[in-house]
């Protein structure tokens, strides 16, 4: 207790009072999972789909800003980060560094130690000055205390002009650009202001970070800055495209300690203020740490894992969960462009990353969320024109891939969500499919969509042609199904034969024992062995099935196959996979397809497009292949450790993936069921919104007794592998009879493909 | 003297010093011509290309919120105007009311009488309460002076939710969409705010209005209102996507007169704020009006005529320079999206309208703010991806036709301005180009792309398919142009070549004794004798050359031709006269097209394609009868009355239209040579920024002398009829021998037709 002090220790008994009350769910969250290594996610505190996300920044080119290695110093603590995302970094708006010293340098850093992280709670001490910052959140106001173990001249940076990936030219890739920002002293207790940021990973418009902090105790001295240079007691720095800030003093701090509410706001400053009065009117540390834990207990509730579940299990299992409710985020209300009653959120960060398994894990732990995220994808569609693919900072882009917002709506219709515009969703699943989204064909909808209508394909004269085609036409049939639930027989027909479209690229080449890939295929329908590199010194590069452009072509956006090759693509026909064994050359060759792509390390654990790969020996008969593949890659890759999560997280896919496979069931996005798989727990019982109990239980499962030998529904035995959408939702039992070795369960049975129900 | 104070009436006496001391140009400015009819002119106060436009309104639906019938209520005085424009209305923004009587109701309006307008000055006497508003401005900045003529409660409404033209639903054509607003109180002499819309004429994105009002004597009352309701002595009503303002309530005036200064900033309240202490530090109304008049003076004096001229026709020309000044507006250092140190102009609207006279008037009269505008608009190409056709609220949109920012580029290359960077003018009309705009073609770019890339026309299935293949072969042209300056022969061949796309839809169809006409083709190739509205319920419309959309097809966004008929259209070849005389059957069958197209009233005097019509006689070598229909539509149609513009100004394409004529020239934009044609004015000397002198003389001009019978430029004779740029740069004079009848002047000269130099 050198260091921390009592309430800080009060604060330590909170958050771990398990050993001595009844283990609340949220204490099993560990945020500090994924948060070394590739995993990227935040370790600042969150409420569930929270806009502000403060926490520490040691990494100005890091995603999140942060780096666990805190001998890099931290050079500030700010309001708005992504989690688990790739590529360039976004945010990092309205820093705050609480340091010791005169008012008479702006750069103020420290490197860090004692990090503390649990669900809703930070803390790190900076070594320079020794000053404890501890951090709590509600959904758009943050609560910082500050405990400066130095006596003497205490300050806090109030930092408008900070951000993440600064780009200079409008050449910078992915980087964020400075447009202004703006700082105003409102009284001795009282600051106000904005950071105004284009760009970054989406090359996104404009936004605008506003804040207004209040401190508990006032200051006796500030000096603001703009352009770096420090002006004494200057209340208001205005905005003329410079960086700005404010420098805090303060004198006799009671018990050292220092508290700021921070609300931030995408409206205004007074909104900002407004958050603060409405969420946290008081200054309760401990108050709003209960709330934020107890929100999220709510949510993490309605999975109940079983007692005996190893503490490991439970950690990765909870963590999972929340990893899977950090985004995108709920900005209902502060929407700066226009004016609805509907939902609004942003940070998706992409769909194509989160449709597989993230909206289907959301859709049974809190379909009402769902609803909300799916409508304001159709306000966004209604205003502005698509729905996003990807969007951040109020601005659609950049489109990964396939218009995959079709898929969250197939499975939101397939899974009989109410509460959605069916007719407008059409609307807006049509307007990605028909119409080209024009110059920048990263922004949203279809690009290549010229091609693709005419000629069934995208052409190897457009980047990721490969990819757009496979993901087009599964966005067909999404587009399919739900046009056939809602009689648009026009639409049905046509959408359920584009689904088809990936068979245009299918060429009958033989890699590693395996024929058949998807692979490029020119204007004028003939068979290439190259395609040309969209970037300087655009080179011819061949594509075979093994083929990776990075690095050749600068990046994943400008080859055939987007962050894949078309080994891992070829198997990625998420609507058809009967059609792919049958194009495979059947199930034996698929069989030998399926063993050579993971025992050839074909298989990348972190990459989306493979997501449902391992479950694919379902469709031929031998789900025991299935479970074992699952088991191997979460033994070989997942952990409860810092580096625990294989690659990114991409805002909580790969943990929403995790999440649904300790339970053994995995959906198929945009098609009702789900594959039944061994689990890693035993028993779970899913607390549904209906209020209805679904309990899947693993009797005898172990080490040992991996492999499903019966399954049983509500005592009625189950010889199909997979499990309806409904069966679920009307409550009951899945029992699932253990062995220790492989059985004919489910050999008989195979998984839909290209339903249309 | 009983309603106007002393002090009015020194206003009154320095707005009309003209009868005391040497005549200024801006006392000939008569701000009230075009207000009456479909001018749709500002009334109110501007600055040359200045960001505030103060002014009254009385017309929520206006293009300019004004109805020249003060018997309509004026419901308060905004601070953001565009001048002359068609189609929904934008702004309307941050409206001012003074007010007699209690702060109990929101609403707050009165008829207006004795109404003054001059250059940089507007005022009028409101009946209910007997108060005189004078307002006016300098570039961000208004100033108010209200005299309350009846003592008692005297005040003023602030509002920050108002607006123009306000829509509802999405489906709103055209409307503006309330976003939010924010009020605050910020001592008792200054209130701060925004208000923040979307949508508009242009169907732009969000933009916000920022304020900051100072008044010279405190308010001793005041409510704060938001949603309807008031709020007494609350000082803030923060932004919840509710309408707010306030009505503030002043005692003991000092002479019964209250002065407010009102900046705006598209930045925020701050900026606005500085924006008053940069321009407005001060409260002498007339010191500021002074000022606004010498920036009007100096570049009204640029263009020195005739003192003899008649007070109308003086009246006429300097009034059409003011309006040829007002729009696009400058907001360098205002732009909210991007920080640059190029240029930022706004309230492009449209450049379609522009390109032909507005931007060559400005080449001569203020080349380095032309030099700004090009810049902007590659400004908003690198950063947004293409150059705007209209921009207004800092969103590209609505596309009208073509991508006329070619026009202004070509025209900026030909006549050799410095300080553009043509190498990335070229990029940039190179994107137009080959890069289709996508979901929505109205916003940027070229429409129909796909079609005209590879058929070398729209087809019928693109709306507008008629003009946009018309402009964007002339677009073509102007690449071509730029192209062979630079050297870069591929882009010169290509570009050449397609200049002369407007053939493929020429059909050999005969109308009123002529014969050839721009008419639909289908993406087959078969000339098709209608087309298919786009717009419920989607009839068949028969295409004749004399056909007229409107009406028929909902407005002229859905038909073949947009704004005009194919008879207007097809004479619209600004590039190829030579070539569209051809295919008309030659010079004789061309004459007496044109002679149809005068006579039979196919002529619209206020369309801007139009606008070469009456000059086409030129190119058969009949120069005079050029002038002849210029003189007698000017005649016709225009005057110095408040209905003196006979159609929507269009940011002042119709007053820059009537200078040229009066002036005897007339430009080709995006070709380097003037037309020279009788003139109105029977000598002008032009003052060039160079510092030459170009001086027009018509010897002998009269009402009878209305034939040029012989030209000298220099003293050397001058055969043809037209003029190059360089020849006005070198400085010098043209003297034109007028006689009382036609001569052969001009008759074996023919002006350029697909000149590359």
């Amino acid at each position: 207790m050198t260091q921390k002090t009592f309430a800080t220790a009060c604060i330590l008994i909170l958050l771990t009072s398990a050993v001595y009350a009844q283990t609340k769910y949220y204490q099993f969250v560990d945020p500090l999972i994924g948060t070394e290594g590739q995993g990227n996610v935040i370790v600042g505190p969150s409420c569930p789909f929270g806009m502000i996300k403060p926490g520490p920044d040691n990494a100005k080119n890091a995603n999140n800003g942060y780096n666990a290695d805190l001998s890099l110093p931290i050079f500030g603590f700010s309001q708005v980060h992504v989690s688990g995302t790739g590529g360039g970094a976004k945010y990092g708006n309205i820093s705050v560094m609480p340091f010791n010293g005169a008012l008479n340098r702006i750069k103020q850093t420290s490197t860090g130690q004692s990090e503390v992280a649990a669900l809703g709670y930070y803390s790190v001490l900076l070594k320079k000055g020794n000053i404890l910052t501890e951090i709590t959140t509600s959904d758009k106001v943050a609560i910082y205390r500050f405990t400066y173990n130095k006596i003497g001249a205490n300050a806090v940076k109030l930092d408008a002009g900070e951000f993440f990936n600064e780009g200079f030219s409008t050449d910078a890739h992915e980087a964020q650009f400075f447009v202004g920002s703006e700082i105003k002293v409102l009284s001795d207790r009282e600051v106000c202001g904005y950071n105004r940021i284009r760009g970054g990973w989406n090359a996104g418009g404009v936004y605008t970070v506003y804040f207004h902090a209040i401190f508990d105790q006032p200051f006796f001295g500030f000096k603001t800055w703009k352009a770096n240079k420090l002006y004494p007691n200057q209340k208001a720095q205005f905005d003329s495209g410079e960086k700005t800030g404010v420098l805090l003093s303060f004198k006799s701090l009671r018990s050292r300690k220092l508290q700021m509410k921070i609300g931030i706001s995408f409206i205004s400053t007074d909104k900002a203020d407004e958050n603060i009065a409405n969420e946290i009117p008081g200054w309760k540390f401990k108050t709003v740490l209960k709330q934020t834990q107890m929100k999220w207990e709510q949510l993490l509730s309605r999975i109940e894992i079983d007692k005996q579940t190893s503490r490991s299990y439970k950690r990765m299992f909870y963590t999972s969960l929340y990893h899977s409710m950090l985004m995108p985020v709920d900005r209902t209300g502060e929407n700066p462009s226009w004016k609805s009653t509907l939902p609004y959120y942003d940070d998706f960060y992409a769909i194509w990353d989160t449709y597989r398994s993230s909206h289907p894990l959301l859709t049974l732990v809190d379909p009402n969320r769902e609803v909300n995220i799916v409508n304001s994808l159709l306000n966004i569609y209604q205003h502005e024109g698509y729905m996003p693919d990807a969007r951040s900072g109020n601005s659609n882009g950049r489109t990964q891939c396939g218009s995959n917002a079709e898929v969250l709506i197939a499975d939101a219709y397939v899974k009989g969500l109410k509460g959605i515009d069916y007719e407008l969703a059409l609307k807006a699943m049509l307007k990605d499919a028909d119409v080209p989204p024009g110059g920048n064909e990263e922004q949203q909808g279809r690009g290549g969509l010229y091609d693709y209508k005419n000629l069934g394909y995208v052409s190897s004269a457009y980047p990721r042609a490969g990819t757009r085609t496979v993901e087009y036409a599964f966005d067909d049939y999404c587009i399919a199904v739900v046009a056939k639930g809602m009689g648009k027989t026009a639409e049905f027909d046509r959408f359920s034969k584009q689904a088809g479209n990936w068979k245009n690229l299918w060429r009958y080449y033989t890699d590693h024992g395996a024929t058949g890939f998807i692979m490029p295929k020119n204007e004028e329908g003939h068979w290439v062995d190259s395609i040309k590199c969209t970037v300087p010194p655009y080179r011819n590069i061949a594509v075979t099935p093994t083929y990776i452009n990075s690095g050749q072509c600068e990046d994943w956006w400008s080859g055939f196959i987007y962050e894949s090759n078309p080994w891992e693509y070829s198997l990625s026909i998420p609507h058809d996979v009967a059609g792919l064994i049958k194009l495979s050359g059947g199930k034996q060759p698929f069989q030998t397809r399926l063993d050579t792509f993971f025992f050839k390390h074909f298989y990348n654990v972190g990459n989306e497009p493979a997501f449902l790969t391992p479950m694919l020996y379902h469709w031929i008969g031998k789900p025991e292949l299935s479970s074992e593949r699952i088991l191997n890659i979460i033994q070989d890759n997942y952990s409860d450790l810092r580096n625990g999560i294989p690659g990114n997280d991409d805002s909580g896919a790969m943990s929403s993936w995790l999440a649904f496979h300790m339970l053994g069931i995995y959906p198929n996005a945009g098609q009702s069921y789900y594959l039944i798989h061994t689990p890693l727990l035993a028993e779970s019982i899913l607390h549904l919104s209906s209020g209805k109990d679904f309990k899947i239980k693993a009797k005898n499962l172990s080490k040992i007794n991996r492999y499903i030998k019966g399954a049983k529904i509500n005592g009625v035995t189950l010889a199909r592998d997979w499990l309806e959408h409904s069966e679920i939702e009307s409550g009951g039992i899945l029992e699932l009879e253990m062995s220790n070795k492989p059985s004919a369960w489910g050999s008989g049975s195979f998984p839909p493909s290209m339903q249309f129900k």
